[in-house]
This record gives C-alpha cells, structure tokens and sequence, in this order.
C-alpha cells in the first residue's frame, strides 16, 4: 500500500506521561515505516497544524525518542484551542485540508482530554465532510481522569501516585509537629469537577485513624459547620487532621470556595486558592495553627514519581493509535479495558469518538464513603492499581535526564495563516 | 567503664532525613553496648524528657530501626519548645536532672537546627552547674541549612533536590502551555531568613534563558518594579517566566511579602502565602495568565526523592554524635567539612555548640548573581554535590514503605510535671 505521513498533536494541560504516548506513537509509525512516512508533529498542537509549524521529528535521534518516555510536559508544545464547528468555522479546516496535502498527511494522532477529543473528532469528519482521505485518532490523556467508556486515562495514574506519596510523607511531618505547632494541614489538588485526584490523596492511608482525615470533593456540596466539626474531631481523637482538598469544591449553591470573595488567612482578599480558603477557616473557627499546600503543576508534572502502571498505559494508547490508523478505523480513541482489580490486569480496546467528546466522568457515588469525606473499598480496589509500580527517570548530576529535542522545522510550503 | 543510657530527641521542624540520623545514633548506640545500655527516645522532643515521656528504642526490631533511614518526619515526634535560660527557668532544668537520674541517663542527643542547639547548649551545662554529669551533643538538622560552620546541614540535600527537580518539571509543563496559556509560574519554597531553597531551584537550568527566570531571595530586597520588568522580559524572550521565590521575601523595609501577622512558638513570624501575593503582581501589573505553587511541608518530607548524600552525611552525624559522647566531648556537634568539590568528598568533623548556637548562616553576597535573580557560578559549585544520588525509599502497594514503630513507653518514676 501506499506511504503516507502522519501528524501528532498534544493538546490540553500536559502530563507525566503524554511524551510516553508521543514515544508510543513515533515509535509505532516508524515500525510501519511501510505505510507511514514521516512524522510531523505540530508545534503547539493543532495550531502547528493551522500555521503550519511542523515539527521534522524523524530529525531525531532514536536515543530522543526514547528519552520522550520518561520526560514530563509537551515535548512539542501543547495549546488550549478549540476548533469549532465546520460550518462556522470552515475555512480552518479548509486550512487543515491544505497544509495536510501540502505534506501529504493522512495520518492525524491528537494526544488530548475531552474538550481535545471534540477536535479531533471534528478534524475526522473531514474524511467525510470535505472530502479529504484522512483517518483522525484520539490517544487519551487527562490527569482528570474524567474521560468516559476508557477505564482511566493516562496521567491520572502518576498524579495520583505522586498525591498519594505526597500525602502520607506530608502526613507523617505534620504528625511529628502537632503537639506544640502545626494541627491542621491543607493540601490542595487538581481537578475542577472531578474528584478523581483528590481521591487519590485517600490512598495514603487505610486504618482507623490514619491521615488523611478528610477528602473535600467538588461532587459534594461545601459545608463549613460540617467541615469544620470533623476537623475538631480528628484533632481530638488523632492529635492532628490532614485534609485533602480539590481546587474544585464547591459550596451547595455552585460557588467554588476559592471564588467566594472570602478573605484568605492573611486577610488579604482571595487570589484562588481553596488551600488558604480552608485553612483560614480552620483559623477562624478553631484556632488551630495550619499549614497548606499547593501543588498545582508539580503534581501533574511529576516523572520523577511516575506510576509504571500510567507509563505502560500511556505509551500502549499511543502505539494502538497507530494500530487504528492503519488498520482504517477512522474516528477512534483507544480505551484501557480492566480485565480484573487484583491482580490487576488490563488489555487496550478502542471507542468510537463520537460517544468520548465533550462527555465527563464524575467520580460515581458509590466511591464516596456515605459521608461524603472520603472513599469507600470500591473506590480503592478502582484507585490501587493505578499507582502500582515505580518508573524512575534516569539522573545526571541529581537531576532527571529529560529529552532535547532538536525540533527541525519542516520547511513550509504555503502562504502564512492567521488565527 | 560503666554503662549508662542515652536519651534522643528530635526538635524543630522535621526533614526528609531525620529519622535517618536518629537511625545513625541509635545503631551507634547498639554498637557501644558496653558503654550505652538502652536509648530513650523523647516522646515529642525535649517535652518527652521533661514530662518523662520516654519511649523504649530498644523494644523495636531491627528492621524497624533500619527503616527509619527511609521514613520522612519525626519519628518519635518533635516539638516547637525553646528552653529558657538555666537561671530564669531552673525547675524545668531540675526536672530533666531528676529525669535522668530515674532513668540513670547520661547520654544526651539533640537532633534540631539553631534553635534546638542552644538547648542542647544549656543542657550541656548542667553538667558544670548543677552537677550531673552528662554528654550533650547536638545533632544537626534543618532544611534551611543556616547552621554555621558546618558546610551544610542534613535535611537540605533533600529539599535542594526535590525543589531543583520540581522546577525543572515543572517548568516543562509551562513551556509547553506557554503559547495560548499559562505564561508566568511561581514556585514558593521554604527559607524564612537564608534563601538556600530559593537557590537550589536555581540548579534546574544553566544554559541561557533555561528556566528558572528569576530567583527571588530574602537576602535581597523586594523591589516590586525590578522584578516585574525581569518577568517581561523573559516572557517576550522565552515566551514564558518560571520563578522560585523564597517564603521569606521582603521589601527594603524589612516587611514580608505576605505576611500572616501570626507567630509561631519560638516567636518567629509565621510566613505564607507569598506565591499567589507575587502571581496578583504579575497578573496586576503585565496582566499575564499565571499558576502558582506552595510546596510547603511537601518539600520537606519529599524522602521518596531524597539526595543519596543527605541521607548519608544525615546518617553519620547520628553517628558521630555518639562517639564524640563516648568520647567524652559535651557541647559538641557533628559539622560536615568538604574536601572537595569535584569530585565531591566529605567528611564528619566536630565544633564546639558555643559556636554553632544561635547564629545563622544567611547565602553569602557572591553566591548571589550580582543582579540579584539568581546563583553564581560559586554557589552552582557549592550547591551541586549536594543533591547527587537518589536514594529511593522501598514501596509496598504502589506507596513509600515507612517505619511502624511501636512506642513502647518506659515506667514512668516520678510525679507529673507541668510544662
């Protein structure tokens, strides 16, 4: 059959292990070098498609490639853009269609979460739409975990990991100080909607009494009294309370906490933050000493705490993309398919596009102990095997080894574009 | 010569690598059977001592001393509690007498920073003033490696690593959202008054425009216009600005970036909170898209990315704490001394705590970029040794393995005592 070239954009906030699903995805091309020509990656996702900023990655050693696998961020550069509709937006994909041709690109590999998943899905009906050959993939990636019909996505795996760790180590400090300084500890994780990753900090313990104390999910309704009535009571009973808190929680009117114009423990007027938020209420109404944690981007950009488990993941759904592509399936996204918890094993199956975009998945009920603080043995036998397994980076001089790419520039062949 | 028991203690903040130097005293102890007959640990630092809250070392197994080396926190909790003067507060230096005459102690370590050594430092004079005769030696700790004279101090190799190795993720993940997202990141680190963390960070990038952009130091005054015309410029050059900042940032006047009003028990201003002060600037002032995060207690407990060193030389001063008491030396302490940079060589000498008590080492003006937003090579050289080796804790279920100790208390003797 014929040679053509391929494309692969990431998209979205970035992972631990997207650059495991570009390696996934490159190294796959290369071993269909019998239908797969070059491998153009977009410079900042899709926009490197529109402007055509293409990256040469067949420009790159091997070693790089391989280096992609244990190197955090977006290797190519990655963009918050959403294509709209083909109809009011037709001279995009116009554009698309054009520098596709330019480059004889039949191959589009899109490494992204939901909102990603949209585009792509608009970029396959392309094939259909405007008459372009084109068969347009979806490889999953979202620290959110919120992804539908896959049974995880790749990069919650190593955030969890990483808050999990995180969690117990903070635990074990704030344990150590209680008696004469620090009772009440606030870490604040990711995720807008889901409660996924705030899930996770649950992992850390798994006994009466162990930390953390309370787990505050954006899919339960905000109440101060009760917040506060358990931080009390771990205090008394424990000497301490660590709480794990989504950046997405919400009060029962659907205000976030970090937007409700409270004043933050410093009285100084908000900046979003639900860490402070909460810790200056646990000031304010028990008078504890705190201290709080942000982890924002450190916590999805963790290699160096990477889960094996998310990494294996995260490079299969990148090789079975390539899988898809050649075998014609156009319009798909590969999906992890547990097979079983313990032991946990998982194969790599396929969904149709159109049932993945624009859909979230909230953490179900049943994972949420019935008070609504923390997780219940379902959620756990679900989470566990998520953080199994550890993959470190190579080090030089202290330091992860992360992969330097080159980036040649395919040289362009059309009129510049603008967006 | 006779045998006689010794007391442990923790004080101060904790570390990633504490345990790893009360695992060196107390294996060090076991080895001087003929001279140290049991190790008391104090049960949350010197308050254990004085309220006779002993905790029996000898009751646990081997393998659970062995894996303190790997355990994040106060193992035997520590505590914020500055002893006064022997003259102000003589009851509370006759009752650690009476204490350690109950439990025939002679032995006394103290595992803290600047302010546990000057405690350490009083009761080593009870020795000469009140007649009882014990070896107090003072066992260095603390991640803001202020301690004067020895070359660093356990605790920071670790948050130096950890903080290196965040900034260096991290900043890939902005890199990659730079182009329609997220253009300026503010990382916090610990460092009330010595901006040690706040360089460390600086180890991630040595090339031209590798980020961190900007170091922001306590030792260098806060100046609001300077700092705001730096981050421009590195977002019009790079397209993005990573900056470490220091929790003790501070205007000319001497005023804390965010200043909480609150103190902690040894008077201290309690900080915080300087992240999203300086992301307000940023976003105020070149209305540009930030994140910020506070690592906090994250830092400091990160054991699972210890530097190899640290935990090394954190072991040896537990160590050598011991024979210095074996040998008769009171009111000493363990230093590192460097042989050399490069290769990095190191060796356990010892100083008077006279010497080392309440003094602190801030970063010397050359380790200092002469423009004040980053290191010197100088300090590159200094820094960089520290923080080789990993020293990768075991992990069971996907999760660090940490010591389970028992805590089994020693009879109490004598009547209560009131703190």
């Amino acid at each position: 059959m014929a040679q053509h070239n391929a494309f692969y954009a990431q998209s979205g906030g970035v992972t631990a292990v997207i650059n495991a699903s570009a390696c996934g995805v490159i190294q796959a091309c290369h071993r269909h070098a019998d239908r797969i020509g070059k491998v153009y990656a977009g410079h900042n996702g899709i926009i490197g498609a529109l402007t055509e900023d293409l990256i040469d990655v067949s420009r790159e050693s091997d070693e790089t490639i391989q280096a992609l696998r244990h190197t955090p961020g977006g290797a190519f550069g990655s963009c918050r853009y959403k294509l709209k509709d083909i109809e009011t937006h037709r001279t995009q994909y116009e554009r698309l269609i054009e520098v596709f041709k330019a480059h004889d690109i039949r191959y589009f590999f899109y490494n992204g979460g939901g909102d990603s998943a949209d585009t792509c899905l608009k970029v396959s009906q392309l094939s259909e739409r405007l008459g372009y050959p084109l068969t347009a993939i979806h490889v999953p990636k979202t620290v959110d975990n919120d992804l539908p019909i896959t049974d995880n996505s790749p990069g919650f795996g190593s955030v969890a990991k990483y808050i999990a760790t995180s969690t117990l180590e903070a635990s074990l400090d704030i344990a150590s100080m209680c008696a004469t300084s620090t009772k009440v500890f606030v870490l604040e994780v990711m995720g807008r909607h889901a409660g996924w990753i705030a899930a996770a900090g649950a992992l850390a313990g798994n006994g009466e009494g162990d930390p953390p104390h309370l787990v505050i999910f954006p899919e339960i309704a905000f109440d101060r009294a009760r917040v506060m009535a358990r931080v009390e009571e771990a205090v008394q009973a424990y000497g301490y309370c660590v709480i794990v808190v989504s950046e997405g929680a919400i009060y029962e009117d659907g205000t976030f906490l970090a937007d409700s114009g409270n004043t933050d423990a410093f009285g100084h007027r908000q900046l979003g933050g639900v860490a402070p938020t909460l810790a200056g209420m646990v000031k304010q109404d028990l008078g504890y000493k705190y201290h709080w944690a942000v982890a924002d981007y450190l916590q999805r950009a963790a290699r160096h705490l990477a889960s094996k488990t998310d990494v294996e993941q995260a490079y299969a759904v990148g090789e079975k993309a390539v899988e898809l592509a050649i075998a014609g399936q156009n319009a798909m996204m590969p999906t992890i398919k547990r097979v079983s918890d313990a032991p946990y094993e998982w194969r790599i199956e396929a969904a149709p596009l159109v049932e993945v975009a624009n859909r979230e998945k909230l953490m179900p009920r049943e994972f949420i102990r019935e008070d609504g603080f923390g997780i219940t043995a379902a959620c756990r036998r679900y989470l566990s095997p998520l953080i199994q397994g550890e993959d470190y980076p190579p080090f030089d001089n202290g330091l992860p080894r992360v992969a330097k790419l080159v980036k040649h520039r395919v040289e362009r062949k059309l009129p510049d574009f603008k967006i």
